[in-house]
């Protein structure tokens, strides 16, 4: 039984990381997993928020957002309406927390790294995406910090790797990274984040129509794990790439 | 090897579940796991959001929040800082996905409840206490709600119950319902909602110091689904007596 | 003429203060009259907000709120309308004005007390039971921070003591501590706040229906200051008990 | 013993009551007590709130505010914050509720007068001087509003007169209407809100530095009917007068 | 053919120019064109903005604002809605770019200016009338500022002075300072700001109905330069009188 | 004298126009002058806002944003801070005005078109990058309602076409289209809108360092009709193209 764009249950969609998109930020990624477009710029500061000054310690974090017409019918601008709506905050949370599972604090010292991730398109999982494109262009920051002295020789702030996928059940199959069409009509839909060596950063699962059993849970961790190293290995191979 | 407050690992907090605290809602409960204390109130009203209007159908949502000196640091209060943040908008989400995970929207009919949860105070696990104790003023609520004949006689709004409990690793040890102590300790902290036929409504596990192996994840299901057991018993219980 | 719930006109509700109800915060008193509830928790932080520094001298401030379903009918969250509303401000700042009326700041040193009025249940007369709770949590506050020598052994920054009750014109009989369904028919209603040695700190009377002439505000006046007595009384019977 | 402008102590400042001040505005007034200059503008709008549509019953209520060189430091202009203040919101309440002391609803049918009441120079008593002048802007607009037959003829909307006065104790003196140095040395401070028959609409008397007692209260009382009572024969005479 | 008001298309409406109306702004003017009339506060004090501390350079900048009913249409307080609007954002920079264009920062030193241009009544051109209105206050401020010693003897903050005016066409006619009733009907719409010497600091025009040639853009220009050139000797004559 | 960037004084920089950007938007542009690229989409959708409900007639309106980390520097996202700024307010008007220059309302019937300009790079000049992309876009959109029959057959919306350039005197020489360096250093700068048959919808200039005279003034505008003409070329030939 094939899905809606001909896959198998547990194949990811064409993934593509173009490093070095925008001129102007420290790492800049456009990733897309299938027709899902997210730009992931990372900015390196100096200094770090008032409540870690003197610590000797770093911080990391991110700002997640959709442009008003990322989707097929145009939502409203929280600029405009003048707040953050609660599914924005959640996932810039969910990213921020991602990256900082493989970040050492001390070995960052005293600098920030914000992470901008803006849906240009969306097709489902966009906060996966966000985060697997997220993780190179904090990677292509860090180097950067590196070369300009801000990180101090010999220190490695990346303690390791991290991507993420969403999976489902849909018509009691369970499928690997849902686009927009699978998501909807999804019975239970969980994003997982891995790090590289298979380990997990975030499980989140969440009943969409009817409670999930624990085989259903052990499937749907199974599928998440194969692909999030499948992830693994695409991040790894744009980051030998010379950026763009 | 005992805990900070004399539990095994695998043993709750005493749990109370205090119906009919306000004499104004149509459902209210004082729910206490140990000294986290959170007041939930059922508001029933004729009539559903705009974008449901016409469908047949009801709606169920919550909204958290905390006391400014609910912890053992005043923070600020939301209404003074003109916005909600990113913690109690994820809160208030997870509550009201939980219980609508137990909602037959159409036996509901074109009715709306909105369960309040405020922590009185805070002592670790306030959002599994806000859904345990959000239950048993919804189930209040919609009892009222027959009585005065908003719901057609006959229609049971409820499918099922719903219960929730954190669990954590502390120290490489996997427990349940943890405190606030051993909360800001723990290498990865879990949320687990679960039906009272022990199916999982919504899993979120984070992984707070150091990512999380596939064998940890299942001790932690594992304590969770026990917990959840208990505490639909309780929640049982205290639905059998008369309210207060 | 008996009243709604049987009280003659100048009696008061049976009015409770229940001492350290929470446990984290340095005064903590949950206050009654009649149904109305009130949860006052007084924060004790060191040094004062900037336009004070260097002044030797403290800080007393008092925020107030109602939960949603304190009321009958449920209102909106002010943190979720994203702004706090006339009537919130102006009794935020009456019980502030009140408690400041008997703190001597020298003696109080540059340390700042918060004062959090939270109402859980509303039934009228809730700023001057506010008044009232937060009085005796003030005074725990200070007695805390006499301990921890916050404030310098042997001053006094309390000058006195300070209560409050409701008082107003139904039915053209002027009678004691209104009950909301009083309140509601109140011709005229005053909110009156005394020290204990029977002199005013505010006096805030205003025509609901019809304007009043001197005698109806001299009979109020004369309700009022047997009223504050009485709880004056009542609260410093509270503070001779051993904290709950 | 004179005061710091050299009037005795029951004597008002120099005021003027200047009508149709701004062209568009159905009553407009510039009202000055001494150097307190308001400018109260009535805008009447056919129909009502919401919340009263479809009663009969019009609606009016007012809005305060103050440029931000109004006094003698820049004030931040509560529109660039964001929020209006306490302070704000308080007096806007009180306006709005003194001028519907005089307002009888179902000859008003259903319209709503606004009174704008703006401070373009402050120097102590901006609250009463806005009542004040509000009221006569009041008149000249259902005067306007009877003219164009948006009030039925036959019916009178206002049912009285209103003034406002402050008074206060300055070195133990009794004192009528307060400039500016003369309030923030005030023991205590009242402001009174009359009706022309010289009964009572807002009684509102604050202990600034030391409690007061009885007697005290009486005294400020008897000065503010006075003040009042001269306020509302300069009323009159300024409406008998053709606008300007 | 003449004019609405009987003006001929070159001819400015009447133009005053009133000093020292407030007692408390360092510079302070109210300047009517017609019936357009802005009060227009200058504010001096010392410091700067954090962001130029350390320059030795001083800064310069306006807020624009309408009272409510300064129109014939009350419209809504921008700080009741809580945001500022697009309109009053564009003219508050203009009108402080305007300023800053004749301002030597290294003259004026370390002292900030703001310019509260508050419109009392409007009838057209009340952008322009505020600049130049508020070029009159600046000079008044910065007298006061020398006469302090804020500014050091011998230095000149101000390099020049600048006036502005609206100009448009209406049925094809170029014509000079529109009333609100010709601006409704302008096809073509440019507010011009020049210095005393006829260069331009600004240029804004807009086509409002049909896009507007070369040459009418030339006409326009030759009016607003002339128009300019007339407000500029009043403004001296104003400033040669002794103040207020 | 050559440019930074090597060109002449009257050379704009490379420009692509991307049609069919995005799969969701009615219209979709990526536009790009040199390194300032902006995403332009146009969203239909029948229905006005209300106060032109029953019109007949349509409306067009643009929103402008940046990302976070369009610029060099890291600008903090607008609905973080909860409010829009004036800059952001300016333009998305300007473009607005702009596009409504060449819209037949009445052609257009009770349609709404948002223009949404996010400009994803910047290297000067986006906001007349935004309105020559937006209007392609427009165009598209258009061509999509005609096509659904939303406008009728026969009807032509769009009366002409517009596009916008910036000019500006660097080092005392007139230069078109000026990059984000040279931006920085230009004495006057200026914004010009030009229909394609080459007359004015807009023009904004402003005297950066120095006022400017009036043969500056007739040199920037020369510069800009030739450049709005190059750029009305390229309009047209993208829209002869087949979309992508």
């Amino acid at each position: 039984m094939s899905r809606i764009d001909g896959r198998t249950p547990a194949q990811l969609r064409p993934v593509t990381l173009q490093r070095g998109w925008s001129k102007h930020a420290e790492g800049s990624v456009l990733v897309s997993f299938g027709d899902t477009r997210v730009l992931c710029n990372a900015s390196v500061t100096e200094g770090v928020p008032r409540w870690r000054k003197g610590s000797g310690e770093g911080w990391v974090t991110a700002e997640y957002a959709m442009l008003p017409r990322a989707t097929n019918t145009r939502g409203d601008r929280e600029s405009v309406r003048g707040k953050i709506g609660g599914r924005t905050h959640e996932i810039s949370r969910l990213i921020g927390r991602s990256l900082r599972a493989v970040i050492d604090y001390k070995a960052l010292g005293e600098n920030t790294v914000v992470l901008d991730c803006d849906v240009l398109q969306a097709d489902g999982g966009t906060r996966t995406a966000a985060i697997t494109g997220a993780y190179v262009a904090l990677a292509d920051a860090l180097t950067w910090a590196q070369g300009r002295k801000l990180v101090k020789p010999g220190r490695k702030p990346l303690t390791g790797t991290v991507s993420a996928v969403s999976v489902g059940i849909v018509g009691q199959v369970p499928l690997l990274d849902l686009c927009y069409e699978e998501d909807v009509r999804a019975e239970t839909d969980m994003n997982v984040v891995c790090t590289g060596d298979g380990r997990f950063v975030e499980v989140q699962g969440t009943a969409e129509a009817e409670p999930f059993a624990r085989e259903e849970l052990d499937a749907l961790l199974d599928l998440a794990v194969t692909g999030c190293g499948e992830l693994a290995a695409l991040q790894r191979a744009a980051l030998e790439q010379t950026a763009g």
